[in-house]
């Protein structure tokens, strides 16, 4: 099938077509810089992604030394607090001027720097982000300003519920793991994160073989590359040695984690509570990601799904109710989330737990099958119509999969999904250990009563690899 | 200019090309009904908009009979929940089972329901929301189980202190005036809300003469006509007698509002202290609106912007900081705001009212313009890449202006302001009486100490219309 293309790590170049007229084309230069672009006909914007396979994962606290937690999201902010060529305002103006976004996201596995703007701007939009990438300074007296905007940003996720609520859950459903930091570390770790760590996470991290740039898009492949290699060639980085990309991220898995099971609760005197009921789920390169998919679609992807009917249709108990399936290189999980007044909190979680349950132990029948695919494909099409969604799925390819699935493939995947394949996994899921975490004014009784955390289920995680 | 386009409201057909070989189509029906198109040539997909021109400002509360606060929004629920021909499940599956995106927006002026959906499923989306618009049941059964989802989006409000902040805000900057009211009512106006006064709401207030649908992406004018009109021809509305659509909103003023100005403070036990300094604004259509833009811009719009420079990056003070323009019928806002540690919330308040003083005395170089104006060309450009944005802007030139702007003519607009505008507009602005609102864990002495409530300005509002 021409739609699942392997991507071998170290091929130098690969050209192939893609559903709706879109080429995609790959290059590896000679110190494992990896370029991949996405050519959309008629398309006049590009959105450009810088991707290091670097996140909170990786900060390897500890007493033998090791990296602060919180470090990689610090070094993501100093990155645009200027260069041996430009100042922040420098950086700052470049993007403005032209009325492109430019941002970037730290996750647990990876940092994104990217940018969207008109094809004429991606010239500037690759000497800025090149420069920014590789001649960073991290001046002192940068690094402290920016530490007070930093503790800012996590006292605006501590005032978040959703923030509270999921990293209280992956810090359970994870136990023991880098997985279940938070990503942006915390106010105590900000507090005492020296400029000279950051600086070595940076020097011993960003490199030309960690680097991978996806765009999409109005971008042409010879183009991009003439340009991010004339910029490179004016950096610290023009001396590079030869070496090969590093190895992705899925071949050297952590292993099992722990998972501290039960139902616990986060104190806060808000008006509402938010609850997340999680259980190990898949890694990404499950071959079973497809029906996954499909299992969370049915259970809470839409209005028409499960939970959404019965918690919030037909029982009226909560506003915001759906299910998740986030994952990683050698874990997932999935993650059922409502939220509702307090008073209901504990019956709302008993009717996630219900559903759950419900789905393990009775399957999912043709029509929601039907209806699943239906949804999956039609948000997929709609979804490619923005360049930010192929520049993503370009990079999560070449970071996390090692293969490139155009929606075609990806349709034919979710096609072959059926009946017992669903049953199948929901059991193995179900087989887990679930851990439930609630946020807001609930008391201690609320973490007793719950029947996902009394039930005589297994207490150690299955490691769903 | 072909790029500014008058829509008379009568008018029964209209047709012309704008930027970007897009071509714009408008039909006013015998009953009133109004459709406006926008073609994009190549696009896939269509969103399409059904307006209704009654939002929270419509809901005449008071002690002769009225509207319950927040009918207008648990109408716009309730229009989810069936009518004669669909249950709720019905409706919800309609869009699931192709992926679309369907929900809905109450504003303080106008209802929106909308869709996105991949071309072909055009006839399925027409034939659901006029289904949904005119012949809704809103049972009482349903009526009772939605009252308790939206007091838990209500209570998801309470919790977000931009939320918090905002209402607190408009409360002051429109006294008195029902722009004050949050759009959702308060918990206790939903409490006591009756199934009798909201659908007295809908009958009154949804009829074809009311309504405004707007598409634009993968669209024939000529087959939604088709379809729209086969739709109404089996409802409710099929006999709707021959009727000019309602007369536009800015036609008819309210007229100055109050201002109780000075800086306030909403007590919250939470991490940060979130602020907005509000002043009176601009109306929709007042011709000063891209001055504003550009003003807006150079303050708060972006990474390079005044305010994100000096309390951001100088000074390390706020993550989160920017201005903003909203802007009603017959009045407007010019708010600046940001989000702080609350030990530093007194600074920040006086930094936001420094730089606005800055902006007002001093006025605007050159070179600020000119980013600004490559801001906003730029970000104005790739937003019309999204066929939701030309949807949008096909309803608010509707309903709002009475004129329809396409790119070209948007920049000729700004192209032409300049440093003595700007200065103008600036100082006429701080001529009104600021409102400083803070929602966080700050105390009394807060509101006593700020600068910008204890200078001897003038303490009416100045009617900017």
């Amino acid at each position: 099938m021409t739609g699942a293309v392997a991507l071998p790590l170290t091929e130098p170049s690969l050209r192939f077509e893609a559903s709706g007229d879109a080429v995609v084309e790959r290059s590896v230069l000679a110190n494992g810089l990896r370029i991949l672009t996405e050519h959309v006909p008629g398309a006049r914007s590009v959105t450009l992604g810088f991707w290091v396979p670097i996140g909170s994962r990786d900060e390897r606290t500890g007493t033998d030394g090791g990296i602060t937690a919180g470090s990689t999201h610090f070094l993501e902010h100093l990155l645009f607090k200027g260069t041996s060529n430009r100042s922040a305002l420098d950086i700052a103006i470049a993007f403005d001027a032209v009325g492109g976004e430019h941002n970037a996201v730290t996750a647990k596995e990876y940092t994104c720097y990217y940018a969207k703007v008109r094809d004429l701007d991606v010239p500037m939009a690759v000497d800025v982000m090149v420069d920014m990438l590789a001649n960073s300074l991290l001046s002192e007296v940068e690094f402290e300003t920016e530490r007070g905007v930093i503790l800012d940003e996590l006292a605006m996720g501590e005032d978040d519920p959703n923030t509270v609520c999921a990293e209280g859950l992956f810090a359970r459903l994870f136990a023991g793991s880098a997985l279940a930091r938070p990503i942006g570390g915390t106010s105590a770790d900000i507090l005492v994160a020296a400029r000279d760590a950051v600086w070595e996470h940076y020097r011993s991290g960003y490199s030309p073989r960690q680097l991978v740039v996806t765009a999409a898009g109005g971008v042409s492949h010879g183009q991009l590359r003439e340009l991010i290699e004339a910029a490179v060639s004016s950096t610290a980085w023009a001396d590079a040695p030869d070496a090969a990309p590093v190895s992705r991220r899925a071949t050297m898995p952590e292993g099992p984690v722990r998972v501290d099971g039960g139902a616990h609760a986060i104190a806060r005197p808000i008006e509402q509570c938010t609850l997340m009921l999680g259980l190990p789920g898949l890694a990404v390169t499950d071959p079973r990601r497809a029906t996954l998919s499909v299992l969370n679609s049915v259970l809470g992807g839409g209005m028409s799904s499960r939970l959404f009917q019965d918690i919030r249709e037909r029982r009226g108990l909560a506003y915001s109710v759906y299910s998740s399936a986030p994952s990683y290189s050698d874990q997932g999980a999935f993650v059922l989330a409502a939220s509702c007044s307090p008073a209901n909190a504990g019956e709302v979680a008993d009717r996630l737990w219900e559903q759950f349950l419900l789905l393990a132990d009775r399957g999912v029948d043709d029509q929601e099958i039907a209806r699943a695919f239906g949804q999956l494909s039609g948000s997929a099409a709609l979804a490619l119509e923005d360049s930010d969604t192929r520049m993503t799925r370009l990079g999560r390819a070449e970071l996390m999969t090692g293969e490139f699935l155009d929606l075609d493939a990806t349709l034919a995947r979710l096609a072959k999904v059926d009946r017992a394949q669903l049953a199948e996994l929901a059991t193995e899921i179900a087989a887990g250990t679930p851990v439930l975490t609630a946020v807001g004014a609930v008391g201690d009784d609320f973490a007793r009563d719950r029947a996902c955390s009394t039930s005589d289920r297994a207490t150690t995680g299955a490691g769903h690899r």
